[in-house]
C-alpha cells in the first residue's frame, strides 16, 4: 500500500524552539517512517510581509539553522524531503493557476491575514499577503499531500487549500487528494501568558546552551499568588508543571512535586532546578547532534539541493497532470528536426511586406 | 549597438482583425528588423475571467489561428519571438515575486479590472483578475523589454509594470529597464460606433473571405443624415472614409470621392464598392499567406516550441539576475558527489530518537 503523504513546514523566521518540537517536530520524526514526508521551508511566504533586500539576504543563514534544527530534532533527510520553497519553480506555476479559482473577497475574509498585516505594522494589505493562502495551497497541492498538520494560525489557510483542491477536481477532473487537516498541539511560553513564540521572548530554543536553559527556566512564570514557598500553589496551567509533564520522564518525581506544591511544601526553586535538569537532559542529545551536523559546512546545502531536485520531479509529475486535466497544450515539446521553421518559411517565399 | 527590446501581444480570444492590424500588427512588422521583438500570446490572462475546462480546451485552436494571423500579417518568426505565456514557467516565478511589491488597494484602483469583471458578468473580483496587471508586468519584465506598445485598455496595467520595475530596482538593484509605453492607434468598427472589436460584431477579420468583406463593407454605417445620395454628406468621422484613408493607396480617388460626397454627388454604394475593392486588395496577400501557412500542420507548433525554448533561456538569464539582486541562495546547484547525505549522516551515527 502506498504511504500517505504529509506536508508541513516552517517559515524561516528564526531558530526553532521547544514549542516547535512539541507542536510539530516530534510528530514529524515519529511519522517519517510511516508517511512520505515533505517539509517546506517557506521563504517566499516571509516576503508577503517583509521583502527588503536586508530581509532576503538574511534568509540563507536562517534556513541553514532551520535545517540544522530539523536534523538535530531527528528528521532524517533520507526518509523525508526537505526543500526551500523558492527553489521550486513549480510552486509559482501552480500558485498562478490556483489564483484564478478563488475570489479576492474570499481571501479578504481569512482573519489571520489581517492579523499578520497588523502585527507587522503594515497599513495596507500587500497583494502577496492576500495571496498567502493561495501560495500555501500550491505548497500543499504540488506534492499532492494527503495530510497537513498545522497550527491554529494556519487552519484557515489550509481550509482554503482544501477548497481549491475540491474546486480544481470539480472543474477539470480528479488530480488532487483533499488534504486532511491535523491540528498541532501548542506549548505555553516561559512567561505563562501565551504560546511559545520567538517574537514574544518566551522561548527556549533547541540550540540554547545548558546555561541559557538554566537562566530561562529559573526565570519562568509560576503561580503568581504564591509569594512564599509555604503557600499552597496551583499546578493546573502552571507552566513549570506543564513542562514537567511534557519533558520529565520520571513520573513519580512529577507526582511528588505536584503534591508538595499543592500543599505548600516545596519551593519554586526546587521545582525549577529539577526542570532545568529535565530540559537539559532532553536537549543535550539534540544539541550534540546539532553541533555534529554544524561542523559539516555543506550538509544543509546538500540536503536542500537534493530536496530541490526531488521537488523538480514532483513538479513535473503534478503539473503535467494539472495541465492535461485543464486542457493546456504543451508547447515545450522538443522539435524532431532542428531549425525547420526557417526552411519552411523560405519555401513559402519571402515575407517582405509593407 | 544593442537593439531595443519590444514586448507586446494578444490574449487569445479569437481571430485578429483590421483593428489589430492598424493598431499593432502593422508596427510589429515594421519594427521587427530594428527591434528585438517578443510577442506573447497571453493564455493565462484569459483565465482571469474565464477558467472553465471548455474555455481552456478551446485555447489551442484559437492560439493556432492567432499565430497564422501573425504570419499572414507579415511577422517573421526568424526575426521575432512568438511564445505562449503558459509555456514559460519563469513568468509565474516572476509573477509570484512581483506580487510581493504591490498593495491590493493599488490594484483595486486600476479601472480596467473592474470593467473587465463587469463585462464578463462576474459579481465578485477573482483574485487572478486582481493580479492581472502583476502577471502582465511579469510578461513585460521577464524579457526585460524597453518598449511596450499597448491599447488604451492596457495603459494602466503597463503603468503598474513601470512602477514594479522601478520598485524592484530601487529595493534590490538595477535589473529591469523601465519600459516605455507606446500608445497604439485604434480603428473604428464597421458600425461606426466604437473601436473595432470581435465581441461587438463590428470587425473585418484578416481571414475573412472576399465575399464576407463585401457583405460587411456594403453594410457599413456611414453618415446617418444622408438618406439620399444627392444630400451633401459628412466625411469627417465617417467610417467609410476612415477606412479609405487607411487602406486606399490611390489618394486622388480618395480626394475625388470625399469632394463629391461633400457635394452630394456620389452615392454611398459607389463609395462602398470602391472600399470593398480596396480592402480586398489589401487582404488578398494576407489571406494567401495565411492559406499557405495553414497547409503546414506543424508550423505554428514548431514556432511556439521554438518560442518556449527561447523564453526558457530568457527566464534563466533574468531570474538569475533577479534572484542574485534580491539575495536568494540558489539551492538548485548540482551536487559534486552523488548521495553524500546518506554517507555523511551514517558517519555521524544513527538517528534513532524518541
Amino acid at each position: 500500500m502506498k504511504k500517505k503523504r504529509v506536508l508541513t513546514g516552517d517559515r524561516p523566521t528564526g531558530l526553532l524552539h521547544l514549542g516547535h518540537f512539541i507542536g510539530s517536530l516530534h510528530n514529524r520524526v515519529k511519522s517519517q517512517s510511516t508517511h512520505e514526508s515533505f517539509f517546506v521551508i517557506a521563504d517566499l511566504h516571509t516576503l508577503t510581509t517583509r521583502h527588503t533586500k536586508d530581509h532576503v539576504r538574511k534568509l540563507k543563514e536562517v534556513i541553514h539553522n532551520v535545517v540544522l534544527d530539523y536534523l538535530a530534532a531527528g528528521i532524517d533527510p533520507d526518509l523525508s524531503i526537505i526543500f526551500v520553497q523558492s527553489s521550486v519553480p513549480g510552486i509559482s506555476e501552480l500558485n498562478t493557476l490556483l489564483g484564478m479559482l478563488v475570489s479576492a473577497p474570499r481571501l479578504e475574509r481569512i482573519p489571520s491575514l489581517k492579523e499578520m498585516a497588523k502585527a507587522e505594522g503594515l497599513d495596507t494589505m500587500p497583494f502577496g499577503l492576500l495571496g498567502y493562502p493561495v501560495l500555501m495551497a500550491a505548497d500543499i497541492l504540488l506534492p499532492r499531500a494527503d495530510l497537513v498538520p498545522v497550527g491554529a494560525d494556519n487552519q484557515g489557510n489550509v481550509e482554503l487549500a482544501r477548497e481549491l483542491a475540491r474546486r480544481f477536481n470539480h472543474l477539470y477532473g480528479e488530480v488532487f487528494p483533499i488534504p486532511e487537516i491535523e491540528m498541532e498541539a501548542t506549548l505555553i511560553g516561559t512567561d505563562g501568558q501565551t504560546k511559545m513564540s520567538k517574537s514574544l521572548n518566551n522561548a527556549i530554543f533547541l540550540s540554547d546552551s545548558a546555561a541559557v536553559v538554566e537562566e530561562k527556566v529559573m526565570g519562568m512564570y509560576t503561580d503568581p499568588n504564591r509569594v512564599k514557598a509555604d503557600i499552597p500553589g496551583k499546578v493546573e496551567g502552571n507552566p513549570v508543571f506543564i513542562y514537567h509533564d511534557q519533558f520529565n520522564g520520571d513520573l513519580e518525581e512529577v507526582l511528588d512535586l505536584k503534591d508538595r506544591y499543592r500543599q505548600g511544601k516545596v519551593g519554586d526553586v526546587e521545582v525549577k532546578r529539577k526542570l532545568v535538569r529535565v530540559v537539559n537532559d532532553f536537549l543535550e542529545p539534540i544539541r550534540q547532534r546539532r553541533e555534529d551536523y554544524a561542523r559539516q559546512p555543506d550538509i544543509t546545502m546538500d540536503i536542500l539541493s537534493a530536496g530541490a531536485r526531488r521537488m523538480q520531479d514532483e513538479s513535473q509529475e503534478t503539473l503535467t497532470l494539472v495541465r492535461e486535466a485543464m486542457g493546456f497544450q504543451n508547447y515545450q515539446v522538443s522539435m524532431i528536426q532542428e531549425e525547420p521553421i526557417q526552411q519552411q518559411i523560405k519555401a513559402i517565399g519571402g515575407l517582405a511586406f509593407l
